[in-house]
C-alpha cells in the first residue's frame, strides 16, 4: 500500500481517537491498532504524538475551509450565499464530528503550537465572511457603505455564533445540519427582532 | 493585613500575569513579586500554580456572570434587557481584559480541569439568555411559541457571537464597549438582512 494512503488511514484513526478521547488520553497504541498498522510505522511516518496531532488539525482545518468555500456560490444573492455556506459548514461538522471536536475543542485546549493552527484557519474563515458581508452591502446599494470596522465585527460575531451552534448541534441528539443552518440563518439574517414577531428568514425550497 | 485581602491581591496579580503571559509562561515568582508578597506565602495561601489558576478562573467567572445579571433589568422590554446585558458584558470584558483572556483563552487552552470551570460558567450564561429569549417571545405574543430547541440554539448562537466579538474588541484598538455592544445588538436583534437595507437596531439615547 502506498505511503500516502497509509498516512491517511493513520490520520483517520488519529482524528477519531483524539476527537473522542481527547488529546491527552489518546494513546499511540490505540491509534495504531485502529489504523491496522504497527506503532513503529506510525512513528516512522508521523514522527511523534505532537506531530500527528498537528497533522490532524491541518487536515481537518483544510477540509472544513474547503467545504465552506465550495458551498458559497459567488453568483447567488448574498443571503443565498450565506445560507449555502452555512449549510456546507453545518453539514461538514455534522458528518465529521470527530474532526470538529479536534478543531473546536482539542486543538484549542492543549496550548501552543496547536491553538495557533486553529487561529490561522479561523482568520481565513473570518476574512471570507467579511468579504461576503461587504458584497451583500454593495448588492443592497447600501449608502453609505458600512464602516470596515463594523463589517469586521459582524463577521467575528457570525463566525463565533456558527462555531458555538455547531458544537451544540453535535452534542444535541436529533438536530440536523439543515436545522442548525436554519437556526443560524434566522439568527444572523432575520435577527431576533423579526423572529419575535414571527418573521423567520424564508429558506429556499431546494 | 487580613488573609482575605492578601489573597485578593495575589489573585489580582495572578489574573494579570496569566492573562498577559499565558498559563504556561507565567511563573509563581513573577506573581508573588507583582502581588508584593513572598512566594512561600502564595503557596501557603493558594497551594499550587494549578490551584491558583483555578481560583482565578472561578473569581473571574463569577464576576462576569454577576456583571451580566446585574445589567439586565427584568422590568425592561426584551430588546432593552438584551441591550443592557450586552453592554454590561462588553463593559466588563473591556475593563477586565486580563480576566477575559483567562476565561476565553487561557482556561480553555490548558486542558482539564480548567476547561470544565469555564464550561460551567458558559452553561449558566446560556441558560440566562435562553430565559431572556423565551420571555421576549412571550412578550411579543408569538403564537405558536418558538420550539424550546430553537430557542436553545439561538441562545448558543448569541453567546458564541458575543464571546467572539469580545475577544475581537479587546484585540482591536479603538473599539469601545458601547460600539461592540451596538454591533452585537445590530447583528442579533436587527439581523444582517435589515442591516443590509440600512435598518439598524435603534439604540436608546441613555
Amino acid at each position: 500500500m502506498p505511503r500516502a494512503v497509509r498516512e491517511q488511514q493513520m490520520l483517520d484513526a488519529a482524528v477519531r481517537t483524539f476527537g473522542q478521547r481527547g488529546y491527552r488520553a489518546a494513546s499511540m497504541d490505540e491509534i495504531a491498532d485502529l489504523a491496522g498498522v504497527s506503532k513503529p510505522l506510525v512513528y516512522l511516518y508521523l514522527n511523534s504524538k505532537e506531530d500527528l496531532f498537528t497533522a490532524c488539525i491541518r487536515r481537518e482545518a483544510q477540509a472544513l475551509t474547503a467545504a465552506v468555500r465550495a458551498g458559497a456560490h459567488p453568483g447567488l444573492p448574498a443571503d443565498r450565499q450565506l445560507w449555502e455556506g452555512l449549510r456546507a459548514f453545518f453539514t461538514h461538522t455534522a458528518q465529521n464530528p470527530d474532526g470538529w471536536a479536534v478543531l473546536h475543542l482539542q486543538a484549542r485546549t492543549h496550548g501552543e503550537p496547536f491553538a495557533a493552527e486553529v487561529r490561522t484557519m479561523r482568520a481565513e474563515i473570518v476574512a471570507f465572511v467579511t468579504q461576503l458581508i461587504l458584497v451583500a452591502a454593495r448588492e443592497a446599494h447600501r449608502d453609505p457603505s458600512p464602516a470596515e470596522r463594523e463589517v469586521a465585527g459582524l463577521a467575528e460575531a457570525l463566525v463565533g455564533a456558527a462555531e458555538s451552534l455547531a458544537a451544540w448541534a453535535n452534542a444535541t441528539p436529533g438536530v440536523s445540519a439543515k436545522q442548525a443552518a436554519a437556526t443560524m440563518m434566522n439568527f444572523a439574517w432575520a435577527g431576533l427582532g423579526n423572529l419575535m414577531e414571527g418573521r423567520s428568514w424564508a429558506a429556499p425550497k431546494s
